[in-house]
């Protein structure tokens, strides 16, 4: 990697680090300068704007956020066992950009501003669906996951239960609402979309 | 009401309305003077400092909110029916101040921040969890809800789920995630928390 290069990312992470936790919306280029020790020309050498380094700096924290919930679910055979795993790991896994998730953060920070900041998070969500969406339909393919269960909303499901309980335990700096959600789930996954062998 | 009580209560209603969409600790005076048609000295006649009117404002945005979701339920008497009117009212009415959930706005604009705004909120969360609990509770008295239902999680669970799903409702700017957490929810209150007569 190019010393400019190496530059452009230290100042994506850091302002992944920076934004994730004061608004990609409301962070500031001067935090930013201090946080990385750069001078402002010495960042807009490498972006043109703001938006774009929140921007980037958004998909850099939701790269991270993705990372610590996907951990390791490959080795999982089972698809259920691998929702199980997943539903784990949102709730013990902490990303390596800290303020929390990143998509639920500019999701709330942008609905009624930044439309670039906006689609990203829109982007990162249709994304993470389809993930979980396939885990389903492939356990529904290989008779792990009965046929009735719907891909998409299972999904939506689990997503909306996961980052309102996050939204809960920040909150109240306490994981409990997380270990509720996460309980209902698995008994959920368990009862209601795990084909029993006969 | 007199003069001055009036121009206070239109201060905190247009304040609740400004900084629920442009989130209570970025929102500025600046703002809040254009949209009141008042000078700073007018604003700060009424409060000693902008934190004073966010958090006035938050706990009549989070009034608003408890309004339209807890509208006429003390009209139904069996309280499963009576968690499922919430939840529906939840999905389909709208406070009559704009910008979404207040808790989840504030939740997340705080959580690294704003101490004071943060206490509100973690007011709000838990009067409306105990408020929930309470019918939860009444239901399991009026054997109209199994014993082994654990009150608190469930209210904790309703409110996860729906706060996540208004997240992505209003990132996509449609209500189907709204729609297949309250299918959800009936069917769990129905199957899993409804005793029946035997």
């Amino acid at each position: 990697m190019s010393k400019g290069e190496e530059t452009r990312q230290r100042i994506v992470a850091e302002a992944a680090k920076l934004f994730n936790q004061h608004g990609f919306e409301g962070g500031s280029m001067s935090e930013l300068m201090e946080a990385t020790g750069l001078e402002k020309g010495g960042i807009y050498r490498h972006f043109s704007s703001k938006e774009e380094v929140a921007a980037e700096a958004f998909d850099y924290a939701w790269q991270a956020a993705l990372d610590a919930r996907m951990h390791d679910l490959d080795l999982i055979p089972n698809r259920v066992d691998r929702l199980k795993q997943f539903v784990a790991n949102f709730v013990e896994r902490r990303s390596i950009v800290p303020g929390g998730c990143p998509l639920l953060n500019t999701a709330i920070d942008t609905d009624d501003g930044n439309p670039v900041l906006r689609e990203r998070a829109k982007t990162a969500l249709h994304g993470w669906r389809a993930r979980l969406g396939s885990i389903i339909s492939e356990g529904i393919e290989r008779k792990e996951i009965r046929r009735r269960v719907d891909a998409k909303k299972l999904a939506t499901l689990i997503i909306s239960s996961l980052e309102g309980a996050l939204m809960i335990s920040r909150l109240e700096r306490h994981n409990e609402a997380l270990l509720v959600v996460q309980s209902h789930l698995e008994t959920y996954l368990d009862m209601e979309a795990r084909l029993r062998s006969k």
